[in-house]
């Protein structure tokens, strides 16, 4: 199952993809046609927050619309739509983790930077955007534009001193983010969250693929283009911390809760570890893909 | 004016401390004695959010509670109520400038750490409690829980590229905050944050005193004292970034909302500077005074 938070001339919704990736399913109106009643959600955080019972409601509402689909034209073509990122903003800063794949650490500095402990820093919540939308290239900040494709994890149930072996079972789903990071700034002020933080410097999607569709995430292709060269290109089974490890050690004194992101850090082949490093310029085009998931593009502008 | 998140048996709500600082004026409660109807919301960062319009209507109903006082009862004793954060869950993290202070940055170092620019990381918004809330001790994950005492910003007006010289036209007002720290965590996780948002570990507080009631936030005297002992005492004019460069550096890029906190930085005293250092243990009491501001009070259990 795939969900998209998606617009169109009616507003903001919540819709399930289908198989072909080419129509969505607005769950919320659909269920209102369905029962005379609308209990989704039209946020996908408060989706999430309704736990199992939203996976439910979402079956039952494509299962529905599955019988019913000529007579009700419940499915929208995919190109009709506005796609949001799938949490538009979320309710706190996203969660990122630092130098989570040895090159990359290796690339910016050299084995010293390996860590052997998670780094975690945040992106402020006014940074996402959703997948087609430009990044702004804030020149008049940066000369350092960096992209970093990431397989990202959407928490879907509260915790606090979570173990590893329950902390898949504290997962909604997977997405992609592209932390976008000015290099220059995160040099400069030691602390990465100036440098990861300029608005749009987070882009989020193009959808959430529900956990119960991904076999394991700690086995997936990940994939970074620009302007159709390939840049990264790697697996998650690199991440020193994987996903589990890393929500352990997150929720040790601290809670997560339903629609937290988790950016899991980025292979090695950022443009800062070209030689020559080589930034991003306005009119580039920045895709990456994940498997399993799909495909995050966006321009810079 | 010094504004409170306040609770009762009826509820949230934000209210207006006397002169005395001994009663609240619940603001939308009482508006809606005077006019029939509550426009006023009972969450703070809702009422920031209004503008200027927020505080027009509160002197309104300031107002008129003065006038009818004796039949209205309009004023509730402070004792009789639980205070909570001003912004109990801001809608992002909690900035928090780190070094900001030279003698706090030679204590934990030495003068090379004295920095250039301005070094900004996060608080998760979980981690925020109220006055005389308890901070929760950790003991299962840290061995050094440390104090901060910190002058905090309460952003009211939305700004990108803000300049300093209209820095301060975007400040709603101020309150205080206690930037608690796991210094063992700060340390091992190399970027601050997993340090700095153990659950419990962002008292705020008592109150927000509005922009308009502090002369110069970048004169005021600030204390920390723990168990009664004074181990903080410096002044916002030791700040290395002012309060208008702050903004100022964060907004180069960054979108700054109304509601968005931001915590100034510690003086030298923390309990990790002492010799040898000394952590908070469970029935420590830490209070951080603020000139023109109050004393925000925290057991440690």
């Amino acid at each position: 199952m795939k969900f998209v938070s998606a617009q169109d001339e009616q507003g903001l919704f919540v819709g399930l993809l289908n198989e072909a990736e080419d129509q969505v399913l607005p769950l919320g109106r659909t269920e209102e046609k369905m029962t005379g009643f609308a209990s989704l959600p039209a946020s996908m955080a408060e989706c999430i927050a309704m736990g199992e019972e939203f996976i439910e409601k979402a079956q039952a509402v494509a299962a529905w619309a599955g019988e019913h689909r000529a007579e009700e034209g419940a499915y929208l073509p995919l190109t009709g739509l506005t796609l949001l990122a799938p949490i538009p903003r979320p309710s706190k800063n996203i969660f990122c983790v630092g130098k989570n794949y040895a090159e990359h650490a290796v690339e910016l500095g050299s084995k010293e930077d390996i860590p052997e402990d998670v780094i975690i820093f945040t992106k402020a919540s006014t940074s996402v955007i959703g997948p087609k939308q430009p990044i702004p290239l804030h020149s008049e900040v940066t000369k350092e534009l960096d992209y970093e494709g990431e397989l990202a994890v959407v928490i879907g149930k509260e915790g606090k001193g979570i173990k590893q072996e329950d902390a898949l079972d504290h997962v909604f789903g997977y997405t992609i983010i592209n932390d976008v990071t000015a290099r220059d700034l995160q040099s400069r002020h030691k602390q990465y969250f100036i440098g990861k933080s300029l608005d749009g410097s987070c882009p989020m999607g193009p959808w959430i693929v529900h956990a119960s569709s991904i076999a394991d995430p700690n086995q997936l292709n990940i994939e970074t283009r620009v302007n159709g060269e390939i840049r990264q290109s790697s697996n998650t089974r690199q991440l020193i911390f994987p996903i589990a490890k890393i929500i352990e050690e997150l929720s040790k004194g601290m809670t997560l809760e339903p629609g937290d992101v988790i950016a899991t850090g980025t292979p090695a082949g950022v443009g800062k570890g070209m030689k020559p490093p080589s930034f991003l310029a306005s009119g580039d085009m920045v895709e990456i893909t994940v498997e399993g998931i799909g495909t995050l593009s966006n321009p810079v502008r």
